[in-house]
């Protein structure tokens, strides 16, 4: 690491810095619509992040750097850092007089599409503070889509991807396709977001709670604008679908949507990890659907809807809840703490280990337990009709094992701040895997993490971090190698 | 797999199940000199077994068997369902009349060495019960160890092992060699228990519960005879310091004392295992004993005392315990969770992950970093001095893999059967690792396995025996090619 490249990744985060003020205008405007005199700590909040990322952002500038992959992670660990902490700086700032523990998990929740909450009394908070949790998942979504497309693959991390599918795509004119891509990248986000609003406005939410609610959706991120998340639209099978049916789509890889946008095609579609990941979401909802039915009088199409939308909400790791599925018999909450590790596809919006690691882990326990058998077999580990490289396999190995080592230390120090085994065991879980609620009466659907000490709010924020970043692109920073000249 | 290999596994296994025929003698004579009636169990279950399997043995009698890696992994799951079978008729015949589930529940924790019990009253139970008991992890320690170091490495499977460390040992007169080892290792292992055996008796234990006692604490098997374990002996730290020294070496690989037997020779204790494994039941034991002192008034010393008992009973995959540590506070309780999936070497009576496959993971994860960073450095992954094969990184992550997909599996199964969340999530992983007390009320260190549902022990007991059989050998047997001509 030397000392260019360092100046200017800071530089890209303070020019990032200044986007980021502008985008908390959008909360003022809210506040200001509604009459709340909120929209105060907003101006305030971009003109201070506005008028120091400007200075940052005129001291280092200079040449371009030499793109390099130590550049990328340091870039990729600095944007977030970035966004978590001005993220965080509204909610120190509003009439919720937040502490900046509080502030700061609010906003790495929010940023990493994590969507547990600290906030107590959702229900009346002011309509910027709501607006802005719901932007801060939008951008973290539209900001991990964008790592997962374009950053992460070519670091060796984020698997299979777009660009690495379609690589003739980026030999002819790159820059001229990177803009393309973006740009559509925004618009098909943007319009999912939108049908998805109108969705839930049409079927009977209020227009406020639709758009919030849409935002936090498709980036599964499962921020609500109330205590109870969508507990209050329990009797709106529509709603429910809505819902259900929009995390899907925010779980599947946005190249599928992009290359769709821009060139009319579908063959994205034929991705194998879509089929894993919908084979097991289906599995889980009816599996637990059927129990439903058999442990009370429900009937089935209820337990249907209601299975299928917290499994979906965990699974994608949005983290909604329709009700206190704690209560629902072990069966069902074994379902979904296992359901808790699995996430969706990559280069989507979702956390957790995602289906492509799972399918590469497959062929690789296969063939491992073939070659057992016939030591001598050579076997070629096949991703659908590619062959993947011995790289991307390393990396499917080295993220799934680093996964469970992080967790196991994740609850061994949430237990040290006091926090009781199934609070820290599920905490730790799904904080890593961004899902969002636990088990257990503290953090679970109907709880919330306000009442957690703020080293175990600290140290949770990490872990949403470290999985929001593929955990190994925040463990290189760790490693001597990275920082040797 | 072909008829004549089939038919020469079951010879195998039927002369086997003669000499465990002739080893229920043992608790009939027990039982015949404290003056108990259950002695004619053992003599009839004997007679039965024996008769059975005699005519097993002489029905497939014939030409000696190709050994192929197929006829190795067929031989080693029979030879343990032998065992399980075998070791479950003196319980259904006994005074005590268990139910069929809970024999086989019985027979699989001790020979799997894991050392969980269905039986309530172990104070006023037969002694041959008890000794049966003992026998049983006696045997089943035994065994693991045989199969660790003798056939599992050239299964591609058990990790770096004494004969391949030795391979000029067997290219020389290999079953003189075999011969030689064998009974050293049944010499050396006979040894500790006997050492162990005295070292308690002189301590205070009765010679009969110290017999007992010795035998499931050098097989690592967790089997006591009070239904409290150790918590009788929890004001003798001589008696609890003894456990946990003889648990340790129990850990060890026995090659060490094999070669030393043998040859006079120290160097296996070079192991590189042997530090990481020393390394955190050292971190462990000192971390909680410190949390100990601090969350009460015991002296420092005593928190040491019972902190290493009870964490090095769990890392050993023992299952003794001196106290409900369950009420130990938050940061033990994570740690004891964390500490269950740890185990200690290869080549030992310990279940879990072992430490060699940490130190090969650690390895490769080190290495995956720096190719994060320079995707063209070439490194090797070392094992000490030795080069770490492509097949043996390979297995370790197979098995990790395996791992934690089987515990999940298990959570569901287990959940299934009614049981809350906690005790479905530790069984089962309590049950793959072979240590045998969970966590909660009802299969924590001061329950046990009495009141579940007969489902829920039928896959912890399988559980038990695929986490003994280091899962692959097991689950080779489910794949199309093991069953292919």
């Amino acid at each position: 690491m030397n000392q260019s490249s360092a100046r200017a990744a800071i530089h890209i985060a303070a020019v990032f810095a200044i986007y980021l003020s502008l985008a908390m205008l959008l909360p003022a405007a809210v506040d200001l619509y509604f009459g709340n005199p909120d929209w105060q700590a907003f101006a305030f909040s971009a003109l201070m992040l506005g008028g120091l990322a400007l200075a940052v952002a005129l001291a280092t500038h200079g040449r371009p750097p030499t793109v390099t992959t130590r550049f990328g992670f340091l870039l990729v660990n600095l944007l977030w850092i970035t966004l978590a902490i001005a993220g965080a700086v509204p909610f120190t700032m509003s009439s919720m007089s937040m502490s900046l523990t509080d502030s700061f998990f609010e906003s790495v929740s929010g940023i990493t599409t994590t969507g547990s909450t600290v906030i107590n009394g959702l229900d009346s908070a002011p309509p910027g503070i709501l607006m802005w949790r719901s932007l801060l998942s939008f951008m973290g979504g539209l900001g991990v889509i964008a790592l997962g497309l374009f950053l992460l693959p070519f670091l060796n991390i984020g698997g299979v991807s777009y660009f690495k599918i379609e690589s003739s795509d980026i030999e002819d004119r790159p820059f001229e396709r990177f803009q393309t891509f973006t740009i559509s990248l925004i618009g098909v986000y943007t319009a999912l977001v939108m049908v998805c609003a109108i969705s839930y406005a049409a079927f009977g939410m209020q227009p406020f709670h639709a758009i919030n609610h849409a935002m936090s959706t498709v980036a599964t991120g499962g921020f609500s604008t109330h205590d109870t998340s969508f507990v209050r639209y329990t009797d709106t099978p529509a709603i429910l679908w809505t819902a259900s049916i929009f995390m899907f789509i925010g779980s599947l890889p946005f190249s599928i949507m992009i290359l769709f946008a821009v060139r009319g095609r579908l063959d994205a579609l034929r991705d194998p990890q879509i089929k894993v990941f919908a084979g097991y979401c289906i599995a889980f909802s009816v599996a637990v659907a059927i129990y439903l039915r058999l442990q009370s009088d429900m009937p089935f199409l209820d337990a249907l809807t209601h299975a299928t939308f917290n499994l979906m909400s965990i699974i994608t790791t949005t983290g909604f809840a329709s009700d206190d599925y704690t209560q629902w018999g072990p069966f069902a909450v074994a379902c979904i703490f296992v359901a808790t590790f699995l996430g969706g596809c990559s280069g989507s919006t979702t956390g957790g280990i995602k289906a492509y690691r799972f399918l590469i882990l497959f062929e690789l326990m296969a063939h491992g337990l073939q070659r057992l058998i016939y030591p001598h077999r050579v076997l070629t580990v096949r991703y659908g009709d590619r062959t993947v490289d011995p790289d991307t396999q390393r990396a499917v190995i080295l993220f799934i094992a680093s996964f469970f080592i992080i967790w196991g230390i994740g609850i061994i120090l949430l237990g040290a701040t006091g926090l009781d085994f199934v609070t820290a065991a599920t905490g730790a879980l799904t904080a890593i895997t961004n899902v969002g609620p636990g088990l257990g009466p503290v953090i679970g659907p109907v709880g919330n993490f306000s009442s957690l000490p703020d080293t175990s709010k600290a140290i949770l924020a990490f872990l949403m971090l470290l999985g929001r970043l593929e955990i190994l692109s925040v463990l290189v920073l760790f490693t001597p190698a990275f920082w040797a000249r």
